[in-house]
């Protein structure tokens, strides 16, 4: 079951263009593309006719052009030619999906269209903000969302998973401060020290100070599958934990945002982005390749572990204290699908 | 469901030698070989012992031998040998088809024997004849036979799937002449004249004259998957519509079968023939690569559509003024199903 | 269905070190590591905390620790370590499979742990003996394990598929001398004498003498999938049928062990013994090879048929003669299928 009334990002702004590309989300077939005007479009990717993808066709100023038999559909999915035939009977269409461009991002809505309000896509990431160098990504998973949800929302695995790029042993142990927002879809808030501690590997080789730290992880993560992060190192008792962040520090703002694909495969694009350095750019590619090794690392994990669930899918799973954040976010989940199937379980 | 009780094509009459080859027709698996007079033989592809496949075994003079534990069976599917024991237990045989080899193709029967009627294959092949260059060719469609043939039977495709090759902008608008044979199993003549128009860069590329062509596709359908065609181009005005041709005309003939392999899978022959400069090795080749790159253009459109198919099977088509000679052709198909099951639906 | 209470072979000692292997047994996966004592160890490849596979993880002095969250599991498979959680629960492990090292190869038991008897493990290998120069080989099966039996169980194949390695033409007729054991879970032994005869291509080439030969193959096979055998040629009337053996004489021991890995996939184990020219390595390889050759093309033939047996199951097989051997071994295996499962057939 996945939640369909939520705004889902698609991809990133620049990903769409005059090409039409083909996407799935949620199971459907989808074609983005940019109108003449440039507007952000998404359909349907069958064609209503004879179910050809659209996404094999061409966009024309009038909308895009089904290349088997030629039929144009336009920016809300209505047909608007058929090559040879005077008539364009009504409701001849393919579906159409709100999809809305912001913070650099294409925002879908798989769900009820009447439902759609762009103004509860989430607000305030860090993306394109001019003091800050962002660098963004896209991995493809083998994994239903809700395993990459459950990673994010549990850090000891940083321990284990990344011992020599994101993680330190300490981490294994730290009790994260978690809270929940009552009030909306529901909003956790997990904030995680470490008083006087080792830097990440990842941090000591971008670091201009040396010795111990105090690190912070502090994230949002709303639900279905978006993770917002603050990040970083200060030389230990600089003020760090009072919310003093002296020059040297090194600070990171980090999104990870999924998309579930299908229930077994799907989308994740990331943004990284610090404020210093900013014109480095063997810096950022350093950064880029510390966080594509340290994700790799994770879809290692999660992968095998899809490949388990998928050959027993009924193996309960027995919990232990470190879950605390994930539980918070299943629960979350459920409820929403709860909310969306008339209020019954799904 | 597919039609059984029919001749369809199992291959190039040189695609068989005492090598056994290893075909699927209608799901079942077929062994094809030689005889030691060269009679064409077509077996069920499992030994009927531990069911192994027979097209790993040798041809032998008595006939072909299953290569696990040696028993031979004949070319009526007559098991005539089994090693270490004398007797041969009534009944001890695998499945022989109908195999009749005409036309340079050879025609199995995967229905009921006792009504193949080699009567009933399509005569009036043009493969061969001597005053005509023939070329062959084979592709692998992954995709139900029934896609191609909607493709063959509406030609408004040409303008969409092949611009740069077979294709004019023409193609798209031209309303066809369908001419339905109403005795037998039905046979649709479809008759295209573009007169006074471009020719297609297929034409152009072969053509002794340039300019204005008055051009033709007159191609006859029968069920369930054969198609000939008499195709070409002469100079606008010099009586091509009312039937000469001149000796400048570009003329070709085509052929193009289709034999179910799955109901996902399908093999397609080809044989294009031309009926001047015989002897240009170097054109017979141009010609066959400029064939090649457009079935590669359906090809890909086909494929597309058989996956969307496969993933939403019920989803409705939506008909267009395009789909007449694709509707007559599934309604003969559907017709040779229902009488193929006690006159009901399939 | 597939035989449980059974010690299968899980490999050879020496796949096995304090680095963890995964291999999937009856289609269960189970991780294969050694503890820091030597000792090793057969757990299910699946943590009890969110079902990540244990072989990804590391051995350390306590146990293997998964790499996910980091809980530890001791040699019984208990959990020992949760990081940062002082209790563990109560019944926090993942399942053991009794595991016995023994003639250099790891038996596992797949079944129900209270009838796990070492003493049951099948006994007098050649493995390791002193006089014999031992090569041992893996071969992973498409195929389900009775597949490969049946193979085993009836030579008449070694004439067609083998006929320029194993095989003679003598072979496809030979009746071989079929003794059941009729005490404990049964065994076969299969006597098989060529008397005055060629020598196989095998044999021939690293035979010390010309011309024919005094061959045989004398094994045992034990339920449900190993079979031990007396392999050979000696010069003729040199008395081997009366047990005499003349220096010589090419003698071999062989071994050939499966184990399901699923119900279309198995695990090959052999190995290969002479008790002639021990330290000739270019010999041992020259033989080695000569079996991987032959043992391929038992493999094409029987993954072939395997094929065949997914997309038909329900195809009877037919009874010859020649099947006398693994009808036998099937009827064996059926017996042990139903006292497992409370006397009732599978
Ligand atoms: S399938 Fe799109 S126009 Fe025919
Ligand atoms: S399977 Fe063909 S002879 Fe045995
Ligand atoms: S999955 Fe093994 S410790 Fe969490």
């Amino acid at each position: 079951m996945l939640v369909k009334n939520t705004w889902y990002v698609a991809g990133m702004a620049t990903d769409c263009s005059r090409k039409p590309l083909a996407r799935t989300f949620l199971n459907e077939k989808v074609v983005l593309f940019r109108t003449h005007d440039g507007h952000a479009v998404a359909l349907e990717d069958r064609c209503c006719h004879r179910l050809a993808p659209l996404s094999l066709g061409d966009v024309e100023d009038a909308g895009i052009r089904c290349r088997y038999h030629g039929m144009v559909f336009n920016a809300s999915g209505a047909c608007v030619e058929i090559p040879g035939q005077e008539q364009i009977p009504p409701g001849m269409c393919v579906r159409r999906f709100p999809l809305v461009e912001r913070h650099g991002l294409l925002w879908i809505w798989m769900g009820d269209p009447a439902r759609a309000n762009p103004d509860d896509i989430v607000d305030e990431l860090w993306n394109g903000a001019p003091e800050w160098r962002t660098d963004s990504g896209y991995i493809h998973y083998q994994a239903n969302y809700q395993l990459i949800v459950d990673n994010l929302l549990d850090f000891t695995h940083l321990a284990w998973v990344h011992p020599t790029t994101l993680g330190t042993d300490s981490a294994a142990s730290l009790k994260p401060v978690i809270e929940r927002d009552t009030t909306g879809t529901g909003k956790l808030t997990i904030t995680r020290w470490y008083l006087n501690d080792d830097m990440s590997n990842l941090h000591k080789g971008v670091a201009k100070f040396e010795g111990k730290a105090d690190r912070w992880q502090i994230y949002q993560w709303s639900p279905p599958a978006l993770l917002r992060m603050d990040t970083g190192s200060a030389p230990t008792g600089t003020g760090a934990p009072e919310g003093r962040r002296v020059p040297e520090a090194v600070q990171f703002r980090h999104t990870s945002i999924q998309t579930p694909e299908t229930e077994t495969t799907s989308h994740y694009w990331f943004c990284q982005a610090r404020n210093f350095d900013l014109d480095d750019e063997a810096l950022t590619e350093k950064i880029y390749q510390g966080v594509v090794v340290a994700f790799e690392e994770d879809r290692t994990m999660i992968e095998a572990q899809q490949k388990i669930l998928s050959q027993v899918p009924d193996r309960p799973m027995v919990p232990i204290a470190a879950d605390a954040g994930l539980n918070q976010g299943r629960w979350l989940l459920d409820r929403l699908l709860k909310a969306e199937n008339g209020g019954t379980a799904p």
